[in-house]
C-alpha cells in the first residue's frame, strides 16, 4: 500500500489535565501541538506512552484523539497509538482514529497474558483488516511485556498488508541490524529509545519517535539534519550535548518529566495521573539546570 | 485489624462468556462457583488473572463482582481482585467490592509505567484508606511488570493497616523465606505459582491461590491436607501426581485451559477474549488425556 | 553400573593454606576432614568451589586430591571434583582421582567459551570413557557460565553409562521437578544451593552438597533426618533456624566464610587466595554472632 | 603515564596447534602475525579469547607470549592479554609480558568466584603496581562472569595509574555513552563486540578489538577509515557488507571460525582444543560462501 512518508523527528504529545486531574485540558493540548509543529518536527504522535493513553477512559481517549487530529489539520502526518488490551477494543480505536483523519495508527501488542506468536499475528491481522491506513508495528517489551522477534515482525509485515513500518524500542541495536539485513533494507524502521538516537540513525533508522522535542526540538532536529548531511562528527557532538536530558527523561519517566519541563517553559499541562507522581523538587531543580544549559 | 482467616485452597473463578463473546454468562459463572464451593475449597477469588479481569469493561467488571459475591453468599470468604491502571480506578473498584460484601480485596500494582517504591506505597495507602476490609498484596512481576522486593512489601504492610496478607507469584521460593525471616513468621503469605505448590507449603505458606480446583479439586485439597497432617511423603506423592496438569495450565494460559477443561466436564463457559486464543485441537487432546488420568 | 549409595549430607572441604598463602596445609586439611566425618556426614567432597579447586596449580591439585582420599580412607565415600577448562585436563584429573581411590568424580562443564550441547556431551563422554567410577554431573551456570537443560542432562545420562547422578545448583526447584518427572523418578539428584535445602528434600532430592557442616553439622544432619522421618514440621523448623547462616555463607562466599568460621572454632586454615578477600571485621562479627546462636 | 597511541583496528591472533593438538605451531603463528601486519592493522593482540589463552598450559602461554612479541618486533604495538584466575598468576604473566617487550597488557577480572568491587580494584592495583606498561581494562561479563559498572571502571582508572584504556564487550552501547559522559571524553575506550562496530565508532570508540582481520582486513580497515573521513554513509555501507561475517564468527565461536577461515585461505592453524569443536561441514560451507562474497 502507499504510505505517507514518515521520517525524521516524530514528536510525542503529552495529555494535559486540569489542576484537579479530573479533566483533559484541550486548550493546553492544542498549544503543545502548535509548539511542536512550529519547531519543525516531521510528524506528531498523540496518545503514546508519553500521552498516558493507558490511563484515560474510553471517552477521554476519543476526545484526545479527535481533537489532536483536527488540531494538526494535516500540516504534518498524525500517527495515533491505538493499542488496547483486547483485539475488539484496539479495532474500535483504530477505526475511530481513521475516521477522524489519522494518517497512520501505531499498535503495540499490549496484553495482560503473554501472547503466542499466532495470537499476536491474528491481533495485527484483525486491526489491519478493519482499516485502510498504514500501521506502524511497535515493539516495546518493557511496557507491553511481549518481545516480538525480528522473524515474527517480518512475518506480520508479510501477512498484513497495511503493517508497513516498525518502531523498535528494545534499545538493542542488533534488532535494527536484523531488520535491515533480513528485509534487504526494505522495511523502514524507527527508533523509540531516546539514548540510542545517534546509533539508530547510524544503523539506518528512518526516524526517531520521541517526546524530547517538547523541550529541546532544535537539538533533536539538528541531530537528524547532521545525519542527513552525512556529518557524523557533528551528529556525535549534538547527540552528546542532549544525552544528559535524554537520560533524565528516560529515568524520570516521560509524562512526569515532560510535563514538568513544559511548566518551566510556560505551558501548564497539569500533573500525571496517580499512581505516577509529578517530579519532586530535587528532580525539578536538575531538570531546570539541564534545560538552562541546552536552550 | 482483625482479618477473616484465609487459608488453604483459594479457588479462582473464570469469567464465562456467551458464545459470541459479547456478553458475560452469569448463569455459568454461578454454576462454576457452586462447583468450587461444593468441592471443598476454603475461599473463592473472582476477577483475577484467570477471570480475565483486565479484559472486561467497567460495567462488566461490576456485574461479575456483584454477582460473584452474592452467589458465594458468605458460605466461604470471597477475595476480589480490584487492580486497575490508575489509583482512582482501583479505589473505585475496591469500594464497589466492599460495598457488595467482599471479605478481602486483592491488589496488584498494575501499571503501564514502571513505578517507584514511593508511588507503589502511595497506591496501596490510597486504596487502604478508602476501604475497611483487609487487602491481600499481590506480587506478580510477570503480569504487572513491577517486582516488589520483600523490603518494600514489609514497608507497605507496616504503613498501611489493612494490608495484612501477601500473595507471592514470582515462583522464587527465597521470597517466601525472606517474608518468613524478616517478619518473624508474623506475615501470612500465599502461593500464586502452581508448580511451586509443594515447596511453598513446605516453606510455611498459609494457602495456595489457584485455578486448578476448577478441574482437580480433590488433588489440590489432598495436598493441603497432607501438609496439615505433617505427612511430607504423601504431600510429595500427591504433588507429583498433579504436576503435569499444573505445568499444562501454566504453559497453556489459565483462561484458555480452564475454560477448555470445564467444557470437557460439562460446564460450557465460552472462550477467552481475543487476542487470547482458545486451546487448539492438539492441546485439547493433551488436556483430555491428563484429566482422564487424574479424575 | 553399580554406584556407591550417595545420599544425605555431602560435606565439602576447604583447602587450607599456610599463613603466607604459598603452600597447602595438609595437616589442617586432615583435621577438617576428621571433623566432618566425626560429625556424621554421609560423604566427603574435596576440591569443589569451597575447596578453591580453580585456584590451585596442577601440582597442588594432585596433592590435595591424593591426600584427601587417603585421609578419608573409605570411612565414607569420597567425591572428587575434577572439572578443568579443557577436556584433556579434566580427563587427566579424573584418572588421577580414580587411581587414588575416589569413589565418585564430579564434573562441571567449565569452559571459557560457551559450549554447544554436542560439545558438552562429548566432554562428558570423553571423561566417562576414561574412568570406571561413577560421575556426578554438576549443573551450576553461576560459576560455569553454562546452563544445561534437563533435556540435555538426561541425554548425557543416557549416552554416558557412568554418569549416574546429578547435582543441581541453579536454585530453581522446577529443574528438580523436571528431573523427577522426565526420568520417572529414576535419576538421583542432589541439591547444591544451600538456601533451597528444605524444598529440595521436599521435592525428593537424595542429598545436599554443602560446606555448611564445617560449621553447623548437627543442624544440617538434623534437617536430613527429619525428612527421612517424614516430619515436615520439624524439618521446616530446623531449616529456618539454620537459614540465616546458609544465607550468610552464600552471600559472603564459601571459602572466605567457612575459613573464617573454622578459625573461630579453633581450626586455622589460612585465608582464601587473592583476588578473593578474607572476611572483613564487620562480617566476622556477624558470623561469630550467628555461630554463637546456633551451636 | 604516557601511553602508546592505541587506535583503529586491533587484530587478535589465534594460537595455532599441531595436527594432534598437543603442540603450539609457532611457525603458523608467525605467518598469521605477518599477514595481519601486512594487511595494515594498527595493533596486534595475542592470547585473547581468540587465542585460546585460557586453554594453554603456563609453559605454552609463555612460549606464545614471547614468540608473538618478538615476531611483531615493534612494527606496531603489541597488547598481551594476561588474565588469570588468581592475582598472583596474573601478576606473573603481566611481568613476563612486560619483560618480553609488550607495549600494553590487557586484564579481564577472570574469576571462579563472583568478586566484590573492592576485590576487583585490589586485583587491578596489584597488577598495576607490578609493571610499568599501561593496562587496558577489559569488561566482558559473558566470559568472565563479572560485569564492571562504569562507576567501578572509572574508580579503577583513578586509583591505578597505569590503567589508562577500557575495552568494552558487553555489547551495550550505553556503557560507552556513560564512559564518554562521566569522564568528559578523557577515557579512550575500545569496542570488543563485533556486531557493534559501526555504532561504537559512531559513539566515539578509539578502536575495535577484533579477530575479523584474520579473514577480511580490508573491510575492517575500510570501516575505520570511513569513520576517520567523517563519511557515515560509507561506514554504514561497509558495516552492513561485513555484518553477516561478523555475526557468523560471533555465533560460531572465534577460535573455531577463524581457524576454519584461515585454513580456507591457505594458512593451516589446526583445530581448537576440546571441548571446543572445529566447525562442522555445514558451517564450513556457509563460511566459505561468505568469504567468497567478501574477498
Amino acid at each position: 500500500m502507499s504510505s505517507p512518508t514518515i521520517h525524521g523527528i516524530i514528536g510525542y504529545t503529552i495529555t494535559p489535565f486540569s489542576a484537579d486531574g479530573a479533566r483533559v485540558d484541550l486548550d493546553a493540548l492544542g498549544r503543545s501541538i502548535d509548539r511542536l509543529i512550529d519547531s519543525g518536527v516531521q510528524a506528531i504522535a498523540p496518545l503514546g506512552s508519553t500521552g498516558e493513553g493507558a490511563y484515560l477512559s474510553d471517552a477521554e481517549w476519543d476526545e484526545v484523539s479527535a481533537y489532536s487530529i483536527s488540531k494538526v489539520a494535516k500540516r504534518i502526518p498524525t500517527i495515533v497509538s491505538v493499542s488496547d488490551l483486547t483485539t475488539a477494543k484496539a479495532v474500535r480505536r483504530a477505526r475511530f482514529a481513521e475516521g477522524q483523519g489519522a494518517d497512520v495508527v501505531m499498535v503495540l501488542p499490549a496484553s495482560y497474558w503473554k501472547l503466542s506468536e499466532a495470537e499476536i499475528l491474528a491481533h495485527y491481522a484483525a486491526i489491519g483488516d478493519s482499516i485502510g491506513v498504514p500501521i506502524m508495528l511497535y515493539n516495546n517489551p518493557a511496557t507491553s511485556g511481549t518481545d516480538m522477534s525480528v522473524d515474527l515482525i517480518l512475518r506480520i509485515l508479510k501477512h498484513v498488508d497495511n503493517v508497513t513500518m516498525v518502531k523498535e524500542s528494545t534499545g538493542d541495536i542488533q534488532r535494527m541490524h536484523q531488520l535491515q539485513r533480513l528485509s534487504d533494507g526494505q522495511v523502514p524502521f524507527y527508533n523509540g529509545c531516546n539514548p540510542l538516537a545517534l546509533e539508530a540513525f547510524a544503523a539506518g533508522a528512518k526516524g526517531w519517535c520521541t517526546a524530547a522535542p517538547n523541550l529541546i526540538p532544535q537539538l533533536n532536529l539538528g541531530l537528524y539534519q547532521a545525519v542527513l548531511a552525512n556529518d557524523l562528527n557533528k551528529a556525535r557532538e549534538l547527540f552528546y550535548r542532549q544525552l544528559p536530558l535524554l537520560d533524565f527523561i528516560l529515568k524520570g519517566g516521560l509524562p512526569a518529566t515532560i510535563k514538568a519541563g513544559l511548566r518551566m517553559t510556560g505551558l501548564e499541562a497539569g500533573d500525571p495521573r496517580l499512581p505516577v507522581f509529578p517530579l519532586d523538587q530535587t528532580a525539578r531543580t536538575q531538570l531546570s539546570t539541564l534545560l538552562a544549559t541546552l536552550r
